[in-house]
């Protein structure tokens, strides 16, 4: 209700601040009996983690995740899974002036005025780093999805600010720090570069998919699996747009191109994106961003203080250039959440149904 | 948890088939004391009403609502309001053959893998028609939010196909069938007619924004107000992409740009669409979304039967040559009944802080 | 939210008034495929019904359920099921004076204080006529879980009053206007004769079993099977009391004796009343209640009205001297849907576990 | 869902094992601004915690909360708290040999069979130990309500085993460690011995009360009241019944004398226990529970290993020789969890309703 718990049969609760003690989650509803150690979640921590290319911030965390309950003797018991991260480090002295003021393009203003107080320390619960719980707790969906139907989720930048990235292949996704699908990343580090040194930032689009994901996963009305895709991404900090399949293409198809025509073999396209009707098809689930620019940056602001006076901001601290560079793995773990909520829903609904129609195979779009 | 329900505390829970006996929904949550009746609501259901010209389906309905419930002399008691539609006009002949083979781009396929079972009826759940109780609650979340606020909700057509529909003014809007915020619509007009010759149906961009909504309305993490509209766009039938302020703009914007910057005299731009940090700022809302083409077209589409054979689809029955067309009164439905849900949940959470800042005055984008 | 929905997978949202022109629910997670027409529902309705002998209300309302959606063909198809009950035998004229006084026993004061405005007509929301959609409802389930796990629910008065009812047989039960397992009802006629010609009413205690129940359903710390049996039954109108198993006689028990042993052979008592840890044990449950005096009596009672100042009421209008009567339908009813929803919840938590002990045989306590 | 949350409005997410790294929960839903810190929370754990008196479990542990966040310099800030507590003596030793076989009383069988997983280090989540995080969390609830209403909640022992205890003040309750409102406890002290060194147990009756709990909370059908109170009182570990008010006195009762009557001067009687219609009267809420005898005793139990045979168990260890003596913290905890949850609900629904009727002052019953 209060808007930090993610998911219903598969329920993630998110505490913590930038700049508190901790951070973390509980996960309600994981499957028991599914091995389960802090190394099956640190590596996608590690994706996400801040610090690790001089194009993201500098801030330096080890982001070591630790397992409070819900595993006994390697194994999960279907009790909650405490998932627990401490805060190390935290220099909040970085910080200290932007409490009288409110910096354009952040939640200062409106936490402001929701709650009347505000933790101004790296951004209290506003802060991108709430995202490593997600990640995290998406690590633990995906080691399920993998082992129960070989879902498998990968996501990559598919344009950085006038930059489109061409897709070449996931193979080099790992290898840059932009998790671009590209061998040679040199134009998008001259262009980060350049960026960096006017003291502004800039937007990106990130891709993300789900192959594997069963055929029948989702809702009718209002909890389709791409309604909830919807909203698991636009959750993400500074998305401000979400496409599934043809997206915004389907705007200028006409019927007789966009509706995806069935054959023996298969679909014959994907412009659906994998769901028809709110429901997966068992095609690739395909979903596309766009992350606004970085709103913290060097270049003075115009702002009002609290008093409502005019006032300048200036936003010191270590920021990353594009923000849009660490949300590929946290997309990639909001999918994954979003898939397996849907697959124990399925199980809730449907165990006794014995599907006449075996699945057909999966086209790429 | 089915799919059926929109909103917790604003809880609009859905029902019915195409063309089963009635269609509609029961409200829970609704503030008690607020004049309600019949001719509150028919008008916004007019708007979304079939047959109201040659360029949607000719399926005649005249979409009557009544009050079961929660109405007491012409108030709201506070307990549950169940709307009814009944079905009238069902001709469901048209739709036999159907059940043997899955229509592209429909939710054939995936109800039947979901279900083991199927309404074919007019697309039985899956049919736009269930868009109709929805335009029916949102107009009581509209009736009270005016009360309360001051909201306006508004909606237009700014696309059709390859035609991009440039803003003159929101009075044009009521004028034309189209929703087309222009005074001229002949263009359109030859548009579709061209593309109802060619037995063809295109795509639609549609933005609805919202008015008076206050500061301080979404949560931090998941139900953000941003997030919980791309839920609800998302799931109105047909929609493939959302955008909430400057969208996919934001990809290429910088962050000295994008940022709203604020002064005494309000905010000075709204790249945000009205919302920071998941929560509303107190601008106008503003959102797009990407309706695909109709699926249900007369040109025969390759597809397989329910042994997995080739087959050949040809969808006769009414059917609009644009879905878009219709969908701008329930996008409007939809982000007020967000918008709802968001405004009782803030009286839950902080009807005792006083606000020490007064909200600053809106900029338009 | 609001509280008009009954669980979550198997969730059933309640509408209407004692004198509105219906009643009914909406029942959203019904499992797909199962066989389903009025004729399933109504048996139980007629069961609850009011004017089917003289110790019940003379108000005559054949309450003749219809099913609105979600079934197709005779069967459901995984979509709401709207149930709905047209009121007939509304006769509002009785109840008019009550809205400038509160009646003590009765909700008027607490929904007046709540809701700021209140329906008078036959307690409006508050009345007892409301479990009339739960009792359609708790058919649905009935039917799905005898079908799935054989599951027998049954209920029976086991006092009224002073009047203390042995237990014979379940085969009476059906047999006479009071649930009673007893063969010979004449004790209880007598005593409610005298009690109707004093103008007052009397309390009662029911009992409700379920068989049949599988060994796992319920949740570990707060949706506890017995937990939410004990929610079910005190939110039934005018229930004071609930105890599972050994109830209040656990206070006395010694550890030696409430524990439950086991034996190769099962369980050789049931204590626990078919729920250990909130979990079901495959035995019984076993639940009683305390149902309390109707409220309505023709006596005159103290009051206040509307301005606050000392009043007489006198309730005239039709009904039953005691309200205990007809809970066992109702009783019945909640019990199904509680173990329905936890039926649905371990599907979706265990599908894929293989237990590897077999639930041993049930000891009847 | 999966009955680790307890509320929707103020949600409480318990996690952790009774021998893991942790206990703790996480509240969502606390309003921002209020005061808060460790010592807020510690001396409602200390009245709950283990080895304070030789009459409960000589368990050593501290039960020390830190609050991990939601806390921003001394106030909360509407973000989720996180209580955590350190489990520091765990003993796990003690338990090694119960994993083969399913103590009488205890969870081990439905554990076993829901999940096909157990942890058996002191009943891992099955054990009283996980109502320590509810005691914080009540504790926080205790101090809103406290400072919003003026709110008192209270519990005290009314029998042990076949002692009944009188009521002489609540003055004595936390003079005892029996949490009995009488001044001399020797009786009860001489009867605990006698039962220990019988090697037996016994059971408890508690009643709890809440004061100062405004008129109108509560929901009209499924989240009464007092169908919540009975939920969360069922809910806490070994309590197997349930009365409000006037509870099973109810059944003998006549209705001239079970509805409290009103006047000027406020109701002149409590018979309802504070809830009518499923909604606070204003008077003090008025609840008793049974709690089961201790299930773990040295005598030996019949019960059947793993493998279906008979076997004898004898539960080694430190506890409780009657688990209702530390009960009375934890009902009053959970009693003041769900007014607390009622009292966000009811600024939801009815902020702008004006009342216009004052509260009458409240009777004791």
């Amino acid at each position: 209700m209060s808007g930090n718990t993610f998911g219903t049969l598969f329920a993630v609760t998110n505490f913590g601040e930038s700049h508190g003690p901790a951070i973390g989650c509980v996960i309600d509803g994981c499957p028991p009996g599914m091995a389960l150690c802090e190394a099956d979640i640190q590596p996608d921590l590690d994706r996400r983690r801040p610090g690790t290319s001089r194009f993201v911030t500098q801030r330096n965390e080890p982001d070591a995740v630790e397992i409070l309950s819900g595993v006994y003797e390697g194994k999960t018991t279907g009790t909650p899974i405490c998932l627990m991260i401490k805060n190390t480090d935290q220099r909040s002295k970085d910080y200290g002036n932007i409490l009288q003021t409110f910096r354009p393009g952040h939640a200062d203003y409106t936490y402001w005025h929701k709650y009347g107080i505000r933790d101004p320390r790296g951004g209290g619960r506003s802060s991108a780093r709430l995202t490593a719980p997600m990640v995290a707790a998406g690590a633990v969906a995906k080691k399920w999805l993998a082992a129960q139907y070989g879902c498998v989720f990968r996501g990559c930048m598919t344009q950085i600010g006038e930059v489109v990235i061409p897709f070449e292949s996931w193979e080099h996704v790992p290898n840059n720090p932009f998790f671009a699908p590209v061998a040679d990343v040199s134009k998008l580090e001259t262009y980060l570069e350049t960026l960096r040194k006017a003291g502004d930032s800039c937007g990106a689009r990130i891709r993300v998919t789900a192959s594997g994901v069963p055929v029948g996963l989702g809702e009718p009305l209002f909890d389709k699996m791409d309604a909830d895709i919807a909203w698991a991404m636009m959750g993400i900090n500074a998305v401000k747009a979400v496409e599934i399949g043809a997206g915004w293409d389907s705007v200028t198809q006409r019927g007789t191109t966009h509706g995806d025509s069935l054959s023996p073999q298969g679909f014959k396209s994907n412009n659906s994106g994998g769901t028809l009707g709110g429901i997966s098809t068992g095609q690739d689930l395909e979903v596309s961003i766009a992350v606004k620019p970085t709103s913290s940056i060097i270049s003075p602001r115009e702002s009002i203080d609290l008093a409502g006076n005019a006032t300048e901001v200036v936003t010191k601290g270590r920021h990353d250039p594009c923000v849009g560079i660490r949300a590929t793995p946290i997309a990639e773990a909001m999918l994954a959440l979003v898939v397996m909520e849907h697959a124990l829903r399925h199980r809730a609904q449907c165990a006794d149904v014995r599907v006449p129609v075996p699945p057909i195979a999966a086209a790429s779009r």
